[in-house]
């Protein structure tokens, strides 16, 4: 194979007549398939399935301290749930809250918390002229979402393959008091699937930051969520709330985890952790918020999980699910996009996606194309802040989903629709 | 016996010596009772114990609209928990969402999203130099709580037989703009009991409020929460949604509700019910904070509860469990209370609270004595804004989580605590 940028114009017509065709098959075929979102498929939601029957009519709902999982009490989630998700973390259970399905939650509230009411005392947000939230790109949509919908400024910073620009986020932090976060996802990161480098993550805890309640969002989303069971292709990063407090900013950082792609996404438990101070300040808040989360349900977890070891051996299942997905795409693309020079992509050891980078200009072009040929891809551009790639070019891939039968062909689509963008590009 | 305040001192002071003697017994049993809070007792807890059981490993987790429960999506709760908690609020299913454990968490977040959002487009109440509620008293702590948390100043309303004083709240609705929502409990009302008439509800579905934003916030909490089983024995309230729509406002009210006092305190559903551009609103901060709400467990709700003639069979067995502990306290009330013109109270005919009205200036002095003598109750003044009662003469008692034996014991001692505190006040 040649790569396309070599070919004359010639060759490129003759090689986009042939992709028209084969496009045309697609279309045709009327496909249904979805690589938007990291949604795990059936049969990893099946790994979990005995956890609905570990508790039932017959178990006594009593927590340790021997409270009673089905009546009030015990905002912060009984100890032994604060004691796994604290074992899934890797800090300590005082540090640990647990709450309900979704860490986004969390995350929205923590904002929300800092908007209306301050951090641990500060101005609330909401009465400053001017909030800025730092965002490596790309990075995940949601988070973008949270801090758009407050109207905070989103300022990009990239993404590098060993964590965020830690030289543009040291600069821009200590300079602008304006600046008050900063969304992290430091293992298999969301979406290129990169790794904080023990380096970025104690530069990150020695931060000095201009604003006093400035706090690195740290989500630790895929913190056990590995690809791979030899411990030399896992990735393992230091922790933040750790390197903080020996760095002296023992309040810096916020972590966040849940177990949405652990057991269930739509009926897992989700934990944040702080230091102390943090914490107090999220629990003052909470009492008045809400009267706690279920608790029944994080007997189930404890009960099912038991501890860091049952949800290794856990992960390990999804990984045989998922390892097998992610290879098939490298390999594709290995094959049919390397030689071509138009496109490059990280291969994740852990997480839930593929970044594709395209070529400049092509994102929104092959988004369309797929679309249209039956494949639903995330929208170009949603990895930015405001939904805009400055050079158009990443699109996220989310292999999960699919059966491997159905993601070889929304590859072999997507794929087709890559080189015909990039043809278009190369010939206009 | 003869009423307290037609005694001479010294008939006082030898009744004094006599109940002083009863109370140091008390304090010596060094007994720990609580009538603090409406809790469950665990026998309330077991009725729905086979709940538990009724979503297993071998469950298909699909929903009607053949979603999975388990996976993401869905965020407005699957449409079968609708059409259930539709049933319990007595409203169309396409107007609930369904969220997870607590309703107060729904009411903290809707006051929160009106206070950095705005209410349909209106501007954010954090921009106002002044944001007001009415508090129908005696209410709800926490409702008072989170509007305290946000600083939006409580204007007191007195609490009727019939619902709160509707010439007052006509008034301060139609006259001041400021004032953005009402705190209603129109169904056996914490802590009072009472219930609106259909006369109170009319008139506040047609309320012109000074403020576009105005809300009533409607907090069903114990819409299905009979103390009987006869029809004349149960309160019935007009559809606050449906008196809106009549009268030209359907968007000025939302409804609560939750499962917390059906099935678990500790792991249920809640929900909330507004009109089509209300939950529009709603929907559109809750797609950025949230997944979605743990669905297993709304699935597992509906399994068990089924409809409305489940939930209404279910809160019968509540109330067979509830009702003598209501009724031996009102008893006591009536033998001991009653004669000496020290008290009053309603004999709620469901709800969870007895709320009791001692002598001017005794309340505090009533909590506390109990306190020593081994009787938590709820603080005096929880009822009120800043907990202050001006008249300091309100308090709750919550009889549902003693048991019959402890819950006679409790109640013996508060009674003594009452009389006590009384003949303090009448001699000083």
């Amino acid at each position: 194979m040649k790569a396309y940028a070599s070919m004359s114009r010639e060759e490129l017509l003759a090689e986009q007549e042939k992709l028209q065709a084969e496009y045309k098959g697609y279309e045709e075929a009327g496909l249904q398939l979805n690589m938007a979102r990291g949604k795990p498929e059936p049969a990893q939601l099946d790994l979990a399935k005995d956890m609905l029957s570990i508790v039932d009519a017959d178990t006594i709902c009593k927590s340790e301290t021997g409270d009673d999982c089905r009546n009030y009490g015990v905002m912060e989630g009984i100890i032994e749930a604060r004691k796994l998700m604290a074992e899934i973390m890797e800090v300590k259970p005082e540090q640990v809250v647990v709450f309900g399905n979704a860490s986004l939650n969390i995350m929205y509230d923590t904002v929300a918390r800092s908007m209306l009411h301050g951090v641990n005392g500060s101005t609330p947000w909401c009465k400053l002229d001017k909030v800025k939230f730092l965002c490596p790109v790309p990075g995940y949509d949601r988070h973008f979402a949270v801090t758009e919908s407050f109207g905070i400024e989103m300022v990009n910073v990239p993404l590098l393959e060993d964590g965020p620009d830690m030289d543009l986020v040291e600069k821009l932090v200590s300079e602008d008091a304006s600046i008050k976060g900063i969304w992290c996802i430091p293992k298999y990161s969301n979406p290129t699937g990169v790794s904080y480098s023990d380096e970025t993550v104690r530069r990150f805890a020695n931060l000095k930051p201009a604003a006093e309640d400035f706090r690195i969002y740290w989500d630790n989303a895929y913190c056990v969520h590995h690809l791979y069971e030899e411990a030399d292709k896992q990735d393992q990063i230091l922790n933040i709330l750790d390197e903080c407090e020996k760095a002296g900013n023992p309040d810096m950082a916020y972590m966040f985890a849940s177990t949405s792609k652990i057991t269930f996404a739509g009926a897992g438990i989700s934990a944040m952790a702080s230091s102390a101070d943090n914490m107090a300040w999220v629990k003052k808040t909470m009492t008045v918020q809400t009267i706690g989360h279920d608790k029944v349900n994080q007997l189930r977890h404890v009960k099912f999980l038991k501890d860091r070891a049952g949800v290794d051996a856990h992960m390990m299942k999804h990984a045989a699910i998922l390892r097998p997905k992610f290879e098939l795409v490298e390999k594709m693309f290995e094959t049919e996009i390397a030689p071509l020079g138009i496109g490059s992509w990280i291969a994740p050891r852990g997480g839930y996606f593929i970044s594709f980078e395209s070529l400049e200009g092509c994102a929104k072009n092959i988004v369309a194309k797929a679309k249209a040929a039956g494949v639903v891809l995330t929208g170009a551009g949603a990895p930015f802040p405001y939904g805009k790639d400055p050079k158009d070019s990443v699109i996220r891939l989310a292999p999960s989903f699919p059966n491997l039968e159905e993601l070889e062909t929304a590859t072999k689509i997507f794929i087709c629709c890559v080189k015909l963008a990039s043809i278009e590009k190369l010939l206009a």
